[in-house]
């Protein structure tokens, strides 16, 4: 099995966030294999030799061409309602915050807003609510240059939204209410998306929407030869083996694998022992996210070099 | 002093809520005088007998006369985050909510719809950020046909919003970002706003708003024989005696009637004698909403009857 590092990907949310959460960003193909011989790996024990700068991230458009199959993301966009705030309410309690400011985001929306970003012809494929959060996201997404030919607009639930209530001593407390990102899915995608996800570069999915759509995403995927990344974070739910069976490149982080492969990832020892337990899962590239220390890719079959 | 019952104000917030805050909206005037003798002032201990049920209320138009002078309401407008939760979030802790929903508010905004249902000519004056909680609550007030030309949109502050947090108990959390209801007020409002506050009908405002534009505003109106009703809701702060005397007509509920008079008013006798103290305070008229079961006004100087 080889590891190979990256640099920590960089925070591509839709728009400037003064609190942002961190949300890794899964780093697009281009920049996978531009990073693959950075990582010594003799200190593959030590976090901080993962570590590449993410100013050392390159700054230009990876392409330009219109000819470049897109990205397509499916999955999640949301608002994310941050409120500064000193200390949590009480039951029946009024408190003020010192600030608060809502903003476009969600797994999904961001990585297509990221993809965009760095010039790739990029498709998003979800549901908003028919509400001023669903037109913060298509706005932003829209002025971000993402194609949202295949984003539904639900009269029937909210835009999906979380609340953000940041503490002083670094806590975050959340609330997520699912909205459009978790229901009125049809039970089977339109032939339109799935047109759209066949003739894709790559398909980028989180688990911020239901895992049957992203179980139909990826098959038709593999189907038409598309690599599928599967970026474990989102709903804290049993992994259906369906689906990871069904991605190339499967992306936890290391609490995400821990919870998946109910082992310890505090060292990179045993994060790789964890990913070992992930390949027996049908898994055969996992990329786990190291947040600030970088990433790390494990391939099934080849040794650490 | 005359006591005098009102029919509980019926909740017109800008849409449909499915789980609204109570919100008391203060009566219109045309409300006030159509009430006047309907209160059966040997009963004024029993606070069934100050109820009138809100069916009864006029469902027609109460004008449609473009001659009117209008309902100026200067004051707040809010984006209100609903929120259903099974309970409150730990620190750190992220959860998932039942469902949510945001809606257009805010006591000021919640006055001025409520007015132009009634078919009154209705000015809002306020402030809201340039961001989609702007838009929701904009394009809610003109919809319902509020003339908006004294709304000032703001690039430096976010629109104020509350987070609701609806559990089951029926307790209500709320964490509220003042926003642009409460900063970057203009030191002294401009002739534009003065003008349509000296030439209203009725002035309304509330506490959400700083104390200094609302004190600006009932002088204003108060110079050009225009009466200023103002609702005590809002912020939790002292109540400045200039504001106090430049008012008509104050209008609290019982526990905003306690905080500011630090008295009792758990019987109707106790409100009666902490509304000598308003009376005290500079105040002639007290309106005292006293939730489902209507509202009483008290006027100094004046015996019940």
């Amino acid at each position: 099995m080889k590891a190979m590092s990256f640099s920590p990907a960089n925070h591509c949310n839709l728009k400037l966030q003064k609190n942002p959460i961190k949300q890794p960003i899964l780093a697009n193909p281009t920049h996978f294999s531009s990073h693959q011989n950075q990582k010594p790996s003799n200190k593959k024990h030590q976090f901080p030799s993962f570590s590449i700068k993410a100013s050392k991230s390159p700054q230009t458009p990876l392409t330009k061409n219109p000819d470049t199959p897109p990205l397509v993301v499916v999955g999640s966009a949301n608002a994310d309602i941050y409120v500064e705030i000193d200390r949590l309410p009480k039951e029946g309690e009024t408190i003020s915050a010192k600030t608060g400011q809502t903003l476009a985001g969600g797994k999904g929306a961001n990585q297509a807003a990221c993809g965009a970003k760095l010039s790739y012809p990029t498709y998003f494929v979800g549901q908003v609510g028919e509400d001023a959060h669903g037109r913060l996201i298509t706005e932003a997404l829209k002025n971000g240059g993402v194609n949202l030919d295949c984003v539904r607009n639900l009269s029937d639930a909210p835009t999906g939204h979380a609340v953000v209530m940041l503490q002083p001593d670094g806590q975050n407390s959340i609330i997520i209410v699912g909205g459009a990102n978790m229901s009125c899915w049809p039970e089977k995608l339109s032939d339109e998306d799935l047109k759209v996800v066949r003739k894709a570069g790559v398909v980028l999915l989180q688990r911020e929407i239901p895992d049957l759509v992203n179980i139909q995403v990826a098959k038709a995927a593999r189907s038409a030869g598309v690599p599928v990344i599967l970026d474990a974070g989102g709903m804290d739910a049993p992994m259906p083996p369906e689906l990871l069976n069904a991605v190339d490149i499967f992306s936890p982080n290391e609490s995400e694998l821990a919870r998946l492969t109910r082992m310890s990832t505090e060292s990179f020892e045993q994060i790789g022992q964890a990913v070992v337990k992930c390949h027996k899962m049908g898994v055969k590239q996992v990329l786990v996210k190291l947040g600030a220390k970088g990433s790390a890719l494990f391939i099934e079959g080849e040794k650490a070099n």
